[in-house]
């Protein structure tokens, strides 16, 4: 038998790492023994725990082992991660350690480095001469790169769960049932909104169409103007349908007050972007006074930064839009690392580029009518997220008022 | 070759009748001769035009004889329509005509009798003493009925299409995409309840507990209070939860308002009809001081009838439900034919039964955040109706604040 | 501080018990110190804990006592299940414990008393006489009833988490996502199926129309020919399009086989309930001669039951159909505790009676194409069952197809 | 009052354009007199009328007149189309024609000449040199360009209603229902495929990453190596992991074959990227022997081309991967406008990228488990598609059995 010791820390029991750690050893086939286990006795004590993990193979220890470190278990007896150089642009050695989009931790000349912009999907890349651990993205691998492989060395701290009953996020599960009551859960985005923002904190908006389509473009860009958005990822569609709104007061030739369809006013997002190709960007076009409303219009006023990612189904697109991808996501992991809560509004795919690039550590909102948007973005992992499943055209004018509360 | 002349009148262009008519005849292999045609030169005119419909058989000349009818072709010699009386209780005749839910006229003696209490899926009977043509659905029909058989004799009146942008019914189209200004279609609605109101027409809800978990019934109970209600179609679900808030401040066990899960919660309902099962019924829990508020609370005050129909899935049921579904379907069908609006929320199960007992002249809304519920109420043959994909928790309290305006 | 002193005993880490036990205390303000803790040292062993909880007042500790004992928490000091006599027909005595579907204990006279045919939702009564527990739905509690109040003396046993990787329930989690592999899915349903059979066991089938219209009513048919099937739950709508199948060839007016519309098919269904209504029953009309294929058909001829429970949007319905959902229900729970397996397919208001009625111990399945049927179910308290998001027309043929390899 | 006169030729009564004629005209306010009309006195005859519109201004008339025109209606009197030349890369004077998907003509110099490479929110350019129509997308507006303004001289031809009952367009109609026989409609689809495969005709299909998730790759490589798909439009998605199933046996960290989640099975699809990068290409990695199966691999082995267009949720990308959104479109209109039919699965952005490119004239499926997709899909202007709601997971073996009957 293969055996190696493994050492719990932390609220074990009550954040559930104990009970998904025998889970592991046992659903893979592994076998345990507890060796000491200090309980907490009250609340606020932590536990400890040393457990035996063995298994029929060398090859079937090691994956436990994996697994375990990925939910915060240590390795007990510590050894320093294994470093491999790239041996070409965009290639990492076969065994390398793809990250969780938790803390992370790498112990390297022995000490602990703390691995920085982590995000899900990456490399760690170890910088020998300033003692520091990158997260990097397999696109921007260069050749030569001292990469982590295997899995010693590494720890990974999964958010707590929290404990009380005070914010959104500790009253919210995971569910995406539609019957809740919408106006009290929003009073507790509203309330987190406000508490993020009076301490300096920032909050990232991920925007689709729908948000101008339903008519609520006039109070996203009031929220704007009144400083509770720090950044906006969205795409071209965003923007062209809220200049198109601010141009002819429609909305995929839809009017925006009264509903009614317009004639001809399917042209209408193509004669927007027309008009912005004219003025030559969207700055511009505020500038010699062809925007005078909307979204895009207070962005460029209030300076509030704004990343248009392009995507093949685009019109035009507008000039302001990055139509390259890897661009458009490395322009949007500028702005991920930085901001503390992302509430994302009705567009599965940025909403789920957004969920690539985020830290477990920022606070995350899904709202879309659409249940199965909110269940996909979990499926791919980003399982912190809160998800909503109301409608646009409500959602916005119940919050804003909320905010204004 | 067989054939027959039709005649079909009105605004038979522009209300798709003429085209429909010769889709039917050339989608079942048929042919036609249009005989005469005089087109409404303006669009105040109304149409006329004579078709030779003619096929390879008898009975498939009988059958696009049949589809012709149910749009309102009207066969251009006029006979009698034939009668054959029942053999036996719940039984006619195997040719007997399957109404559908448009004004339907039967020739019968010389004259065209309006069919009283049309609904789809009856038959016609025939009182030859009184003159007079019922709709009777299957389980109602006796021995010795005289049933309508075959498809001589019959003209059906579908709803025209209405012109002009005023109404709310002009105005959607059958889309139920989510991706509408919600509120420039609710303020619609509220015009069109207000409307009806002011002419002393009645407006019927047909909810389900939806309503009260999303936080909304006191809404719906104010809506009550005001006069804008005069029935309500629904289960024992939404009365028992409606009760459960107003007695315990739950829907289903959270908190309406705050939305967290309380302690026992889940129990509440079942205490619920407890407390209703001793007093008597929910009459009689308003009048001991048990019920104190909320919809059935504001039902008994202000005499608006409620019809709680049950289903295999309640628990209890409360001692107001009644539990033979065909009594609660007879029920349903004295209040049905006098209302002018029905507005169907949040539940599939009585949406589809009030769907099959109203005549096509009835306006309809249907409210859900599932598109599969409007979707199927339309498949189920109730085309009139127009369908909200939306959040309840918003569609209420923005109707109501419509209303108030 | 009121405390009290709980035991908790078995796979608690590994099932989740302690830490939910952990949590409840918690979330609900309450204290605890852990003061036995034998925690099984490998994976065949139990574990035992003894906790004291307290909290600062009497009614708070009770709340927390009470959630515990749900989740099989046993107090202590072990105190005899109190009785008060129900007052009146239909009425409980206020305090009265309302049940879960796991497999509940009643401590009386000393003995721990298993309660017969448990279901959620309903109430426990003591028959004295014959030291026997039952549990009754609140429609059957008779004045004089000696029914339990309170939290004292009840011990309910949550089913454990199942380990290793055989079958379909220990495969899946609670996921409802539809991009699983279908075939292989399918496959784990076949074998736990042909298990159960050859053990002897029952299974039974929940269906709604869409068996019909989706084209697999052969399919059904023949699972039930095979002897797969040993009680079917259904509506007035299944059977009524499967008579209209097995008659006409069609399905609410579409023809099974090619999927086109039939013309004046939408009046099949009437003509199908007719005949039967003309037979007398469905067992006549296969007697007669006027069924002879199709799901019904195959029950009759091979003494499958059936239950058709009647909903207000039934037409007709059936001479079969039991119109009083009460007396549905009743005929449901004679069947229902005798089954190992339900499988429930597109129907969610049978689905939900049927989760109702059915203790947790009971393998169940709900496939729907529309995942909001399978949230809804597990919403209502079925945790238990084992959800797949599918086509109907797809899941029947490769299941029969798994079966018969 | 002004007027203009306007010609309506064809089967415009059975396939709708007359009553559409009145209906735009009306819905607008506007007025019309019928001063000639010859109709088909038998299905095979065409229909003409003319018609005098009139309108209160002449901006009014001028809106009808254009929609008139998009229906197919033409100014009796025809002029010449308007030129204006752009007066700066990607921009296009004010009053452009913006394109439809119709088969379109321009009336230039006294012709009609056919706009070339129609798509849908284009431009029209005039090759005056080469007297030739160009549909050109307004990022290649180039200055000088001859661009089409205004509303004269411009003819749609919309697809004609096909008549009779043999193939799946003919047989659908736009109804997304999930409850239709599956298996009768996937055979129409097989039989459309080898008809026509056997007259040379191209088939394209768009695909996601569902189709590996589902087990159905194999499938998929299968009618790839069998010849009937010419090319595939996708993303880095269906290629990732399609590569990882060929190396790894998985999909998403999923074992595809048994659909247990593999150990350490998550960074799979990283590993698949690392591999290709390591290899060059998909190509090179199929040269190599890293690539032995799959849908790339027969894609490669069988010369049938592929565009990978990134998206900002890409991991990786894949080497393969247009990384530019503009230059992955600009591919794929490379190959749209010579395809007969595209089947799109599973994929909303590639689906709705390909709907923007494709003539109406090519004959689309759409096949997605949530109706959300394929509702989107016609809501963007691709009303020409054909919705399929199934699960992935079960219409590929379908349709493959078909292919192989």
């Amino acid at each position: 038998m293969n055996h190696r010791e493994i050492e719990l820390f932390g609220h074990i029991i009550d954040s559930l790492i104990l009970p998904k750690a025998l889970d592991i050893i046992m659903d893979h086939g592994g076998d345990f023994k507890i060796t000491e286990f200090d309980i907490g006795k009250r609340k606020s004590d932590v536990s400890r725990a040393k457990i035996v993990v063995s298994a029929d193979s060398p090859s079937l220890l090691n994956q436990i082992l994996d697994e375990l470190t990925e939910i915060g278990a240590s390795i007990a007896e510590i050894k320093e991660a294994k470093l491999i150089a790239s041996s070409k642009d965009k290639v990492a050695p076969t065994d390398f350690y793809s990250t969780t989009n938790h803390i992370t931790h790498v112990f390297y000349k022995g000490n602990w480095l703390i691995v920085d912009d982590i995000e899900m999907d990456c490399m760690i890349v170890i910088d020998e001469e300033n003692n520091k651990a990158h997260c990097k993205p397999i696109g921007k691998i260069k050749k030569g790169d001292k990469i982590v492989v295997g899995r010693e060395g590494i720890r990974v701290t999964p958010p707590e769960r929290p404990r009380g009953k005070q914010g959104i996020f500790e009253f919210m599960n995971s569910d995406v049932s539609s019957e809740k009551p919408l106006m009290s859960l929003i009073d507790k985005i509203a309330s987190e909104i406000k508490e993020i923002k009076s301490r300096g904190g920032k909050i990232a908006i991920v925007g689709g169409p729908a948000i101008v389509h339903t008519g609520s473009s006039d109070l996203m860009a009031k929220m704007i103007k009144e400083g509770f958005i720090d950044v906006i990822f969205a795409g071209n569609a965003l923007a062209t349908h809220d200049i198109e709104n601010a141009l002819y007061g429609t909305s995929l030739g839809v009017c925006v007050k009264s509903g009614e369809v317009v004639s001809r006013g399917h042209t209408h997002h193509m004669r927007a972007i027309n008009e912005i190709n004219s003025s030559g960007s969207i700055k511009e076009a505020v500038e010699d006074g062809t925007l005078k409303k909307g979204i895009m219009y207070e962005c460029v006023k209030n300076n509030v930064p704004y990343v248009l990612a392009g995507s093949i189904r685009d019109d035009g697109p507008l000039p302001d839009v990055i139509t390259d991808v890897i661009e458009a996501q490395e322009t949007m992991r500028s702005y991920a690392q930085d901001v503390d809560m992302v509430i994302m509004i009705a567009t599965m795919l940025h909403s789920i580029a957004t969920g690539n690039i985020l830290p477990s550590k920022v606070k995350s909102i899904c709202v879309d009518i659409n249940p199965a948007t909110v269940t996909k973005l979990s499926d791919r992992g980003s399982a912190q997220v809160i998800s909503i499943v109301t409608d646009i055209g409500a959602f916005l004018p119940i919050l804003y008022s909320a905010l204004e509360k």
